[in-house]
This record gives C-alpha cells, structure tokens and sequence, in this order.
C-alpha cells in the first residue's frame, strides 16, 4: 500500500509527551489562578458565523482568519476570544450577572505568513471582567494583580508589568492640540527602544510635520520615567489643564495605590507613558507584560479598560477590563530558551508497576492501591527481559519502579525501586504509596519556569 | 449603527457559566482518572492536511468532513481523534517509548445534519495504548477498568460496559461457512432490541438468503446471554472446531479473568455477543457501554483492540487498544435527563468579599489571604446598595459572603455571612477561611452525576 507521508501543517504546535505535560502544567496554573479570583470558565465554538465573527472588520483579520463555506453556511474559525466572549455576553445579557468575570484558554486561528516562532493556531488565556453601564477602578488594578500572581506561580521573577492610561494619553495630546496625530505620534515613540529619541524627534518633525517646540513637548513628556513615584510626580505639572488628562492621571493613581494594596511589589510593575496598545478599542488603562531578561521578544501579556465590548451587537453599554497571554508564544519563548524547569515532572506515571510472576493478579492489586492513593501508575504487561522493563521506566523518566515477585507476595511487601539513585527496599504497598506521594507532591510544587540556569 | 445578531451556530455546544461547570468537572474527572492510568496527554491540532486526515478515505468521513483551502493548502478539520493519533505514533515513532499510552480530550468536526442532541462540534475523551509489534491481552482488560472508575467517580452507577471479542465473532461465521455475509448478518443482529428475533430472521433468510438451519446457527449463538459465567459456558460448545474462534475465547476468557483482578464488579459489565463495532479496524475484544436506564441513547462509550493503527502512514505494525467517551453528547443526554447533580460547585466563587468602607483595602487584604487558602474569591466593588451586593452572591450560589466594615476592622475579624443559611458571625480571617475551605472541599467531593432523583 502507498503511504501518506505523516506531518503536521507548519505554524501548528504539536509537542512530544514530556513537554507537552510542561504546558499542560502551565495551563493548569493559570486556570487555577484565574479560578481562584472568581473568573468561570467559558468555552465558546471554534467555528462562528463569518457575519458574527467579522462584525467589526478590518484590513488584518480579515486576510488572516480561516474563512470557509460548509452547506449554505459562510463560517470562520474564531481569530482571538474577545470577539465571541462579546457575542457571548450580548447574546446571553439577560442571563448573565454583572460584573461578568470570565476566563477561557483556548485555541485561536490566525493564517498569518510561516515563521519560526509565529503559529496559526495558538492557545490564548484570557480574563475579562464586563460591568453593566459601569465597572468600578479597581477592576482596572486587580487585572495586573492577577497576571502577577499567575506568572509567580508558574515560577518567573524577572518580569515587570508596564501599565498606562489611555485617558492620560489622549488628555496630553488633546492639550498639546495634537489629538489627530495622536495615533502616528504614538507609532513613532514605540520605536524609540530600537532607533533612540533623536531618531523619534526628527520622524515627529520631518514626516509628522511637527513644530520643533511641539515634538520637544512629546520628548519632554515621553521622557517621564523612572520608579512609580517619579513617574506619578513628573506627571504632576501637567494636571489642572484638561480634564481628560486629569481623569486619567487620577485613575492611574488609584491602579498604583491598589496594586500596593494587592502585594504587588514595585520590582514588577512600572508606569510606562510609552505603552499605548494600538488599538482605538482601549480608554483607561492599558498593559503590557515584559520579560526583564528578553524585552526582545515583546509583551506576553497585554490588554486594557475597554468601554464598549459589544457595540457591534447590542445598544447595551458593557464596559470591562481585560488580559490576554498568549501561552503558546511564551510556551515556545520558555523553551527556546531553556526557562522550562527539568524538574517539572514530565514523565506519563509516578510508578511502574511491574509484574514478576505469570499471574500478574498481585501487581494489579498493588496498582489499584497506589492509584486509589492518587499515585499515577502504569502496569508494565509487555513480555520483555527484566531489563528492558526498566529501561522503559528509565527513558520515560518515570521516578519509581514496583517490583512484585514470588518473594514479595509470600511476604506480603512490595519491592520498591528509585530509579534515579538505583536504591530498591522492600515495603508495605501502604508505605511505598505513602513514600511515593509525599516525593511526588514534593517534585509537583516545583514551578514550570525556572529562571536561573 | 446597525447591529450584526450575536448567534450560535446551531449544532455548536455554547454553555451558560453554571453548567459550563459541571462540564469542566467531568473532564477534570476523565483528565485525572486517565492520568492515574499513567496515560500521558497530548494535543493535535484540530486543523490537518487533507490528505492526511483522509488518508482512509471512504464515504461519510468525507461527506461530513470540514474541508477548505487556504492558500495554497487543502485543510481539514479533525473528525475524531484516532486519524491524528495514528499520524503523531508514525511521525513520531522513533522518539517514543513503547507501549505508548496517551489520552487526549478534544474537540472534533463533523457537519451532520443538525438535529436535537446532535453535535457538530464536540468533544471526545480518548485513551489509546498503543504497542510496537505486539500488546499484551491485559490492556485489553483494564481499558473497562478504567472506563469503570471513569463513570463511578462522574457518579453513575446504572451502567455496563459490554464486551465483545471480534475473534470469537470471525471464527464462528468462518465455522459456519458465512464469512462473507459477517456484516451483513451483525448489521441484521444489531436490529434485533428493536425489531424482534423473527424479524431479524426473516431478514437472514430472505435478504441475506441463508438457508433455514444456517439462520438457526446464527439466532442459536446470539441467544447465548445470561451473567458472564452463563456466557462464557454457552460459548463452550463451539470449541475446538475454528483456530480463530478458540483464539478469541481464550482472549475474552482473560479479559474476564483481568476484570475481576481490576475490582469492576459484575453488575457493571457483560459479555454481548451482539456488539461488533461495525468498523474492519477491530480485531480483538471490543466495548460499548450502555447506561442501564437509559438504553435509547445508545452506547455512550466505544472502542476495542486493532492490529494496525497506522497502516497508511508507515509500514510498522501498530497494534493498539482504545476507546473514546463521546463527551459532549454524554453531557447533553445527562442534562436533559436531570442526571446532573445540583450538589456540584457551579458558583464562579466560593466567597464573596464586600467591603463596607470607602477604602477597599483591608478587603483587598482579607481576599489574598482567602486566595492564599485556595478559596476562590470575588471583591464586589461597585457601588451597589448592600441588598443588590447580597443578592449578586445569591443569584450566582456563591455560598460565603465576608462583610468588612469599621467595626470589623478595629476589631481585626470578618463578618462571614453563610449565604445559603443567612446566618452571620464574626470570625478571626484564619477561622473563617478555614470554614469555607472544609466547607468546600466537602462540597467538591461531590459527584457530578446524581442519578437518584
């Protein structure tokens, strides 16, 4: 028979056994933790009604999003979880309790170009919270709070939060009357890192048309760095003049005061001017998330204050908050390079049990204790040497081996063996259990990323 | 500005928070019983090269198969997950250990025609062992055992698993000279709960033109039913007379043996000689599962052993053994049967924490205090009269609320509220973490599946 050549479309992860458990682990933290702040899961469709999903058009998405017809039907694979988590909530309003606080990991689409470290389908780990008409600030603090207890519980230090606020933004630009180029000023500033300020100033003059004093205020007002309180006291002098700018530097004070409040130590966040998130979607305060050690691979975690989720859908005013990681991207990012912990345990089961007598009935009876203690167990039935038997213990890195022969049964025992020391003591099936798990529970508190090599 | 209808496709699960879940604890339920199996989990992508996914081909695969282009590529939507297991085990061959064990929990394609309790999209729950060459006959007993476990701990308890050996089926229709009308003939026997014996007859004789006595044999050896003794005892008589037939005996004689080894009671599984999965692909024992009260809705759980997982991708010999619970439709079907338990966790927190000053800070306190214990929490901090504040927690079950006001706080406690008593008490933030935690630890033990009602 002629063969199928066996692959996997590019642009699409599929991983091998042992570092697929690392994400899984990763996944599991952040559906712990975002649990654990009161967020439900939702799972939404993959596929959607092209009309639906493609309410608010636009040049991108548009050319990227998997467009199909099926029957008479015009359909569209789901391009990030914003656009249905808005369909959702129009959809559902009436039976829906506001704020709405909802989280969903799934898998997005985006037929962008090939490239190493870009993927077409990728896992997004979203939390919104949507307010009926209103949302109280402090939704606005809690949302960095949360990605900071999600990134120390999967194990990174050295990453800052940078935060900033849309109204502050569009207050500053209004009073320097430069409120239409707003949008180009800020593309020019987000190229600062990479081709330094003079570079900036000379874009805002020659090909923004900017007055010299004018581009000197967006230099003046851009430069405003340093710690939070810094930060916070440059901004100071430009307050009394607009309304807009004073909103927002009044919210802006109220996340960082609140962030204090939620332990968020000053090392992992900053006040950013420059961080603007392109998006018209966005009116207070905006994220980025930055890893301290790779600020070239950009924000892994992004989001923002929004004031109309489902403007496409419905009349209702449903104003949220809201974050995103792209766990697939930082799941490649932390491999490549070598942030995923060996530690983590990435092995299919905690023991193999393995049978020693034709009548493999005691070894069976031994793997249902463990497993009723919660031990990962596999049975290991094949017909092999002994020695074989252990190399597949040893190649899959599954830490113990059970050996259960003639001996052991008359003596009641169980032969336990560390695979790693090579150590082997006979025991009761209840304190092998017990060892195993208390070793276990021990290697599963080791978090996924381990930062020092 | 005109509004586009915030619509599910129809055919497409989309779930409200509460009973999203109780969905959330059945897979978490099939994720952890799986992994105790030292089953490890993998995830493909839902999108594949056509040609990969149709390597097979044949007739309703390809009428219901989500199929387009993007590009250049001719794309596929999985339609379940054995075809991109078969590609991953070919793929991947070198690099994995056997017998490879993987679950996968995933969504799958297929554009039927929508109807009630039909799913376009949805989940299934896979596991596969897969062997190199050769796999022991004890697999082929403890895939009922852990399907077993599977449904005890969801909480059903009217359930059988039925088993089959396609061995035992081959040799008696090669024994009675109908090897080539197999098909046909189980096709007819399938009808017989629902038709009658006669009529099943009838169809042998006149359509599949048996002569009288050979129609006899057919009915005789389907008769054979009774508790796995009385089954087992009534195959007897054919042996020693087919290769095939002895073979599939001795099999379906240790299967039994096993399931007993693995503590599934005889009152969860039967041997049914009627079961024959349709497919060529099986070659060994094969399952259904039925839930006793319900026997309407079919099998809720299939699979069986096959001797070449992936034939079309390389020429190694690939046997196996699987089975696949259809999740999605499985929880339909409870759903509307009030099979779910009312006793399961479906508030999106444990407690809600609502401040009762000005400064939210001592709540933002008590609530990362409350996380740190596990509790899932939620500050309410808009500003609502009190009685809308009680009542968020009540229309969403949350079953705590801490009150922190003044007094709370200069006396260094929390008024915690039981929601569902409406009794209040003021209580150290240790105590009363404390108490919710037990509180819903006791409440998460309990089984999503109530089947008394």
């Amino acid at each position: 028979m002629s063969k199928i050549e066996p692959r996997t479309l590019s642009g699409f992860m599929e991983l091998l056994p042992a570092p697929q458990l690392k994400m899984e682990k990763m996944t599991e933290t952040l559906r712990r933790c975002y649990s654990l702040y009161g967020f439900t899961p939702l799972d939404t469709p993959i596929i959607e009604a092209s009309e639906v999903l493609l309410a608010k058009g636009g040049g991108e998405t548009e050319k990227q999003i998997y467009r199909f017809s099926k029957g008479d039907s015009d359909l569209a694979l789901r391009f990030d979880l914003t656009v249905p988590l808005a369909k959702y909530v129009a959809q559902n309003y009436g039976k829906l309790s506001f704020p709405f606080r909802r989280y969903q990991i799934g898998k997005v689409y985006r037929g962008e170009r090939a490239q190493r470290g870009r993927f077409r389908e990728f896992y997004q780990a979203d939390i919104d919270v949507i307010g009926d008409g209103k949302l109280d600030i402090i939704n606005e603090a809690e949302i960095p709070a949360i990605i900071y207890r999600c990134f120390t519980e999967l194990g990174l230090k050295r990453f800052k939060i940078k935060v900033n606020n849309r109204k502050l933004l569009n207050g500053f630009f209004s009073l320097a009357g430069m409120s239409e180029k707003a949008q180009d000023i800020m593309h020019a500033i987000d190229k600062k890192d990479k081709i330094g300020a003079n570079e900036v100033r000379r874009i805002l003059m020659d090909e923004l048309h900017m007055f010299s004093h004018k581009a000197d205020d967006v230099m003046d007002f851009m430069a405003i760095s340093g710690n939070v309180e810094e930060v916070m006291c440059g901004l100071e002098r430009y307050k009394g003049m607009d309304e807009t700018f004073d909103l927002g530097f009044e919210e802006l004070k109220s996340v960082v005061k609140y962030l204090g409040d939620f332990g968020v130590p000053e090392e992992n966040f900053a006040v950013d001017l420059s961080i603007a998130r392109g998006l018209d979607y966005y009116t207070g305060t905006v994220y980025e998330t930055e890893m301290c050690d790779h600020p070239e691979i950009g924000s892994v975690c992004s989001g923002g204050r929004y004031d109309d989720l489902a403007g496409y859908y419905t009349d209702k005013k449903l104003p949220g908050v809201g974050i995103s990681i792209g766990l697939t991207r930082l799941f490649y990012v932390l491999n490549e390079q070598g942030l995923l912990s060996e530690e983590t345990v990435s092995s299919p089961a905690d023991v193999l049990v393995i049978p020693m007598t034709d009548d493999p009935g005691p070894s069976i009876a031994a793997a249902t204790a463990l497993r009723s203690a919660g031990i990962r167990t596999q049975i290991y039935c094949e017909q092999k040497k002994f020695k074989a038997k252990l190399g597949y213990a040893d190649k899959l890195s599954i830490p113990y081996a059970v050996l259960i022969g003639e001996d052991e049964i008359n003596e009641n025992v169980v032969a336990l063996k560390d695979m790693r020391s090579g150590t082997q003591q006979k025991l009761s099936i209840e304190d092998a259990s017990e060892l195993i798990k208390r070793d276990m529970e021990q290697r599963s508190k080791a978090p996924v990323i381990k930062e020092d090599k």
